[in-house]
């Protein structure tokens, strides 16, 4: 009997997941999902995601993909079913038909991830899960400055983690902003695809620059350097959400 | 030596907490906050609340105040050192002076209170904590309808809980509002007080009349019958929010 793709939109709180991918030490969004999926089919089914987000990190509209025999499980059956048995922190949003060459990863032509940071003295216990709670005064005009100085195609070796493992290193950023709204500081980058911990640390080197500590000017040589120690700090998971995969 | 009263302005994250008042059967908000100001200044300390929330309901601005001895510590010194022991959950966003007169509960002129629906099919993790999830689809218009005739000098004793212990129910509602944003339907109620569980019961009742389950026409003998069993069900506390308190 022949099998069907399917394609979901996934929504979840990161906060209590070793992240995305599936790994020994602690629940992951995916084994949460294929475990509810393999009970639901009556068959052992793997999933494959869009982005593998870092533990901590969450997700308006993660995408993945699986196949399954099941022809009898209506599209709506898939989405109540799921939702019904997985904790409230992951939400299947959509369950559609996918082509048979779909690839959740493979086929994304790009991503739109948001960090937020809440810049004011005091903690909100309202966001906390959300964000970065970073006391420091940021000038985000500044941040601009120096985020348009990453906007294009670059290689950004110097913006990715020490142990990331993919052989070339040049993205294209097609918007990178940020904006402020009262203490929530919002910043939002689309590109074709993201090296591992890139927003992370793209976020931490603008916040070094907003907080007036890295000059905007020094952006091109940090670029140009490939160094990822003359990058700023990595800025923590809890602020990062995957918004949005395009294909 | 002659005690001094102060005036916090306290948000939280109430999930976790059997609401504001100190209690026997589990976390108090109060209690938490008291046991933190206690250990501070040394010597057994009380506070007292402008509104006494449910459990699992909310606030971004809560008020309260205490009498202390503690002339030595500044104002910024029992902020910072409240929000480094208590909870990430709880928030002091502000201390002052107030008057030996003031009193968090009975000088307060009036509240605002914020009620969160999630209305569509699929729930929400990211709102998760803050909203009640509703799937029925809400007649925002037919609400504000409902709402109009309860704004104004009313007997609300059909919009009190059972157990409320309040003499008079006569209550001034000077603003009630109910807006949508995409799937959030969001109501705020502005009065010069509450009784037990009143926007949890009007916004109940108005859930009703959005479903098309309640005439509109029926709210002013609702109001007229004085009778709890004729209102609406009491929406689950978790969409519940103190904003503010107005003195």
């Amino acid at each position: 009997m022949s099998s069907r793709r399917l394609r979901l939109l996934i929504e979840y709180d990161g906060t209590d997941f070793q992240g995305w991918q599936r790994q020994d030490n602690g629940p992951s969004v995916q084994a949460t999902i294929e475990d509810a999926l393999s009970t639901m089919v009556g068959q052992e089914t793997r999933i494959r995601g869009a982005g593998r987000t870092d533990a901590g990190v969450h997700a308006l509209g993660q995408v993945a993909h699986f196949d399954t025999e099941a022809h009898n499980i209506p599209l709506h059956g898939f989405r109540r079913g799921l939702n019904s048995v997985l904790p409230r922190t992951i939400a299947i949003r959509e369950v559609v038909e996918a082509a048979p060459d779909f690839d959740a990863r493979f086929s994304a032509r790009g991503k739109l991830y948001r960090y937020q940071i809440w810049n004011e003295e005091t903690r909100s216990p309202r966001l906390d899960r959300f964000v970065w709670h970073d006391r420091r005064p940021l000038d985000v005009a500044r941040m601009n400055e120096g985020a348009r100085l990453l906007v294009g195609r670059h290689d950004f070796a110097a913006f990715r983690a020490a142990d990331c493992e993919r052989k070339t290193t040049v993205r294209t950023v097609t918007r990178l902003e940020v904006t402020r709204e009262g203490s929530l500081v919002t910043l939002e980058i689309e590109a074709d695809a993201f090296l591992k911990n890139m927003v992370r640390i793209i976020t931490g080197t603008l916040v070094e620059v907003g907080r007036g500590r890295r000059a905007v000017e020094s952006i091109p040589a940090l670029l140009q350097s490939g160094d990822r120690t003359q990058g700023g700090i990595t800025a923590p998971p809890q602020g990062l959400t995957l918004v949005r995969v395009d294909y």
